[in-house]
């Protein structure tokens, strides 16, 4: 897919339901991979899920993944079963390299995120596993939404993901929710018993590693439940670029 | 106070601020108790507080109650003495009747509000002690809000209670909070560092007995965490009726 | 019964097991109060009930009361709820007193007891309550045993109620569980399959007020998890005397 | 060390203190790693550092690690931060191989020990991780001890470690407090004020990764919370072998 095919459907698909965003894409996208937090992105699972059925010809599921940083909450990693029997996936699960872990706990320790910054760890546990991952990938899918954060106002429908590419590779990045609401992911998982993460019962709304998230209070923006200890602005762990500038997870 | 000076008064503090409202009103009311629930209401005793150190002649804060039903959350009762203590109050705890309880537990066990609704339980826990305290007052305030409930969408600032009132006797009623949003009473209580209930961090907005409160999801209305198994249109204990309806707490 | 039959009965049962020790008294002992606290004591209920069925004449099960103090942790509160509908029990919850709650509150607040010990809140909250509702009852039947506290390292089989009985009334006292070691105790709660209180699995042993009850870590006794801020001998309610001295709860 | 030394090692330590089996053998290890899991077995930690310091010549502390699976509690990896805060430690933590995760997961899940065994998922995330890590060292030390198991009985206090060596080199394995009791290692922790894990105080007693340890209720051994679908026999995660049979976590 070329930048003027990507430049035109992120034209066209601009004020699309995500539905239709996946219809019109899976099929243009070649080898997929579908990336799962384990939070309220589950929606993607179930819309991708919905629209390939009436898909013709049949095609695959994309291959979802999760960053298991092993530093999950219990119960994110007992919901990523959940969701992995409701739908029936092979899931891959992306844990980091030992080595890396090894260097950082034994020069730092196990909490050096909340005194120099997340940024370090995200990298050893997220970033450079999930860059490992999409090597071996045309596309990937992602739940980024633009209310989610200040850093994700501009996300697009679809573009080209220079960040995460492999070097002489072109990887394309989708995000079908760009323009969705945290209101209409919530109704459509209610709407649809979509099996959700029991965590958003108990304050949290935004999901990450256990220690980098905490539940929110009432009218608080969910990404205050986030390295709370840090910037808005800084509030991405590096999954999510655009020219140069942090903008997801 | 007369039935036109209640009306005048409502009529000419519709818009005014809490603030406002509890400085014309305070001077009015004669022997009054504030009600405390626990919860966020506790921004009523912040501002009350604040509104009495600028009264000039100075006027003694009103006698706060609270409802301690014997089922509160554990962390509500912590939550009151630190409110007891940060605001140097002298509490009032109102418990039920010892004979009420032990019949109706005799009677039906200790959760038959879930098999046939709260009334029963709310009655002898929460509104006949109320009754019996507020015999003692001329008026109370509450922090009853529109946006709380739809039964409570047409709280006024100022009424005649007549559900509460003893025999022969006139009670008034002021909501200081009625056209407060739920945003602007927890802005209040961030911006002044007034102490909150932390079960508010788990989830949880509105509050009341433990067995009656949930926490709510991302997205929920707050009366979503209350009586979940009834109608919202019966989601009030009887504290707060207005012509026969139900409209409060 | 007098006090040389009580003697006789003590001697006569030192040493024989609780079914047995209920077996032979439960038919003397006239109008039967028995004591609950949503803890192990439950094995007092199955005993009785399992004894009842092999008496003849047929004998009425004695009333179950608990002191439901308006502190119990929740799930305490819910653990009563499933006793009682397990046996079909008519259960006696007695709670305190409206007007002394109000007068310790606010005089002192809620957490009294942590400043100047726990007596005078169960003298409130369990012991006028209890004496209240044992003057129209002949006996009562604890779940008291010697090794849960060096308080009750002389409890009988049976005695003579002085501190509790009504003024000019007798009251005897029956604790078929004073030899019967926790181990015991929980054997027969696992073999029966006898539902338990689901706090004993979260580091629980003793269990009471939840403000003055908390888990014991690996190798203590389980009277560290009650009063931790008093001295070992001091750790009686005022349930349990005995010739002056606390002896119980 | 020949096996001629470590059999007379084995019978003169005996009846030692640990704090005198690791006097004279840690002279002797050679590189030596030593085993923390964040449990109780932090009393290594503290006896080794105390004993160190009354050694002549001065000797290193050896290399701490932990097997960090990915499944650790929460609070196990906190308490982890904890204690190597408290001693200065350089801590190794010891992750899975990304590719033996990723694959076990896809073709089973994220729970497949509770169908057919935690051994699978234990040689992944414990033993390989292990085994590789102590290639690089002559010696370990683990907290291991007889009454922690059935399959412990036997536990020496020195031995030659065969199932753990590289091929053609020897790997000596020390168990300083394998006749040491549960109750002994209490009181050291409470005597010296030697920081242990939270969970610790809420029913847990032995402690694993999160999906495969749960708490212990009243009077129960503590390898009842250990893997507790599976026989007692069985419930070793293949650390500790001895000629063939396992015999330790």
């Amino acid at each position: 897919m070329d930048d003027n095919s990507i430049a035109a459907l992120n034209e066209s698909l601009h004020h699309a339901d995500p539905r239709d965003i996946l219809a019109t894409l899976l099929p243009l996208l070649g080898h997929t991979a579908l990336s799962f937090s384990g939070a309220e992105d589950v929606v993607l699972i179930e819309l991708t899920s919905k629209t390939l059925k009436k898909l013709e010809p049949a095609l695959a599921m994309p291959r979802v993944f999760t960053l298991d940083t092993g530093r999950l909450p219990a119960a994110t990693v007992r919901y990523l079963e959940v969701v992995r029997k409701h739908y029936a996936l092979s899931l891959d699960t992306l844990t980091p390299d030992p080595d890396e872990v090894r260097s950082l706990v034994a020069a730092k320790g196990l909490f050096s995120f909340y005194e120099d910054g997340h940024k370090e760890c995200c990298a050893i546990r997220k970033v450079a596993p999930l860059r490992k991952h999409l090597a071996q990938f045309d596309a990937w899918i992602t739940g980024q939404r633009k209310d989610q954060s200040p850093t994700r106002a501009e996300v697009p429908i679809i573009e080209l993901d220079s960040s995460m590419a492999a070097v002489g590779r072109r990887l394309i990045k989708v995000n079908p929710l760009a323009n969705t609401s945290s209101a209409e992911v919530w109704d459509t998982i209610r709407l649809f018993d979509v099996p959700y993460n029991p965590l958003h019962d108990q304050g949290f709304v935004s999901l990450g590693c256990e220690p980098c998230t905490k539940p929110i209070g009432p009218n608080q923006h969910e990404r205050e439940g986030r390295w709370w200890w840090e910037e808005a602005t800084q509030k991405e762990c590096g999954l999510h670029y655009k020219s140069g500038n942090a903008t997801s997870e």
